[in-house]
């Protein structure tokens, strides 16, 4: 099982790619790939989530993963910032799922608290649970952690779903 | 020239087709086509954005547009139906640029200032002003309308742009 972990944003949208081996199923991971998709804040809106659409192609193309996992967009106070996250996180939805992976949504403190244990936890120290669990993922960028992180929130859900005999993961989140 | 007009949204996003004539260019307008991409409650999130993304490639591949244009997504009180217009308004915005089409955007009030003459003028007053400019639309849905409503936009501002030897669309809503 190859899961692709995704942290949408209009500027940077970190992914993840993990193995998940073991038996109950996702009870061992191994780190396979990270990165970040950066767009040009000088580009028009269209052409930055093209560039993202295309940027997540490449990803799914090279490593075909098997399930996608998105982290859930913080609904901030800000209607203007809100909107850009879901313009970039609807292209960052629909990409793998036109590919027909599954595609789970997890909200950020389930992430937390599945990484390190606390729904509270703060961005360091998910980052420091990310190079703890996945040792050869440790160069990588804020967001690519933050998306390493969403895959594993994914493979430890996989492992329970498939304890529980549940097939659908888009249910995962619900 | 041919127009795209599109009216995003995670249930029901309009399109409408305009061919823009005359001298100076977007003067005369006549009525390709328009219609409605419904997408099912019942599915999930990212397969909803993937019926949208599939919906406007079967448009674009049909009806080979030049430009397109975009309404700008009202922005709401309520966080929660911002960020749902948000994801889909993202993969409207990417679909055309994806085919390298200019994509322009409009806030809403310019667009019915373009068809009615006025920017506080009622969804009624668009509809029926569209089926006045465009007589052979007059079956559309109320989306369809909207979406037409935006094209038409698009070519009144497509003619000032030609007139000042403006080229770049994308500047049209800045």
């Amino acid at each position: 099982m190859r899961l692709l972990g995704l942290d949408p944003g209009l500027q940077h949208t970190g992914w993840g790619i993990v193995d998940a081996h073991g038996n109950p199923p996702g009870s061992r991971l191994s780190f396979v790939a990270a990165g970040t998709i950066h767009t040009d804040p000088k580009q028009s809106l269209a052409d930055r989530l093209v560039e993202i659409h295309d940027g997540l192609k490449q990803v799914i193309d090279l490593y075909q993963p098997t399930e996608a996992a998105v982290e859930e967009t913080f609904v901030n106070k800000n209607p203007t910032s809100t909107l850009k996250l879901g313009l970039a996180r609807g292209v960052v939805l629909m990409t793998p799922a036109s590919y027909k992976l599954p595609v789970a949504e997890y909200p950020a403190n389930l992430i937390k608290k599945s990484v390190v244990g606390a729904g509270h936890a703060g961005k360091e120290q998910v980052q420091m649970m990310v190079r703890v669990l996945l040792p050869a993922s440790s160069a990588e960028s804020p967001d690519a952690a933050d998306a390493l992180a969403v895959a594993i929130c994914h493979a430890h859900h996989l492992s329970s779903l498939r304890r529980w005999g549940a097939k659908d993961f888009r249910e995962v989140a619900r």
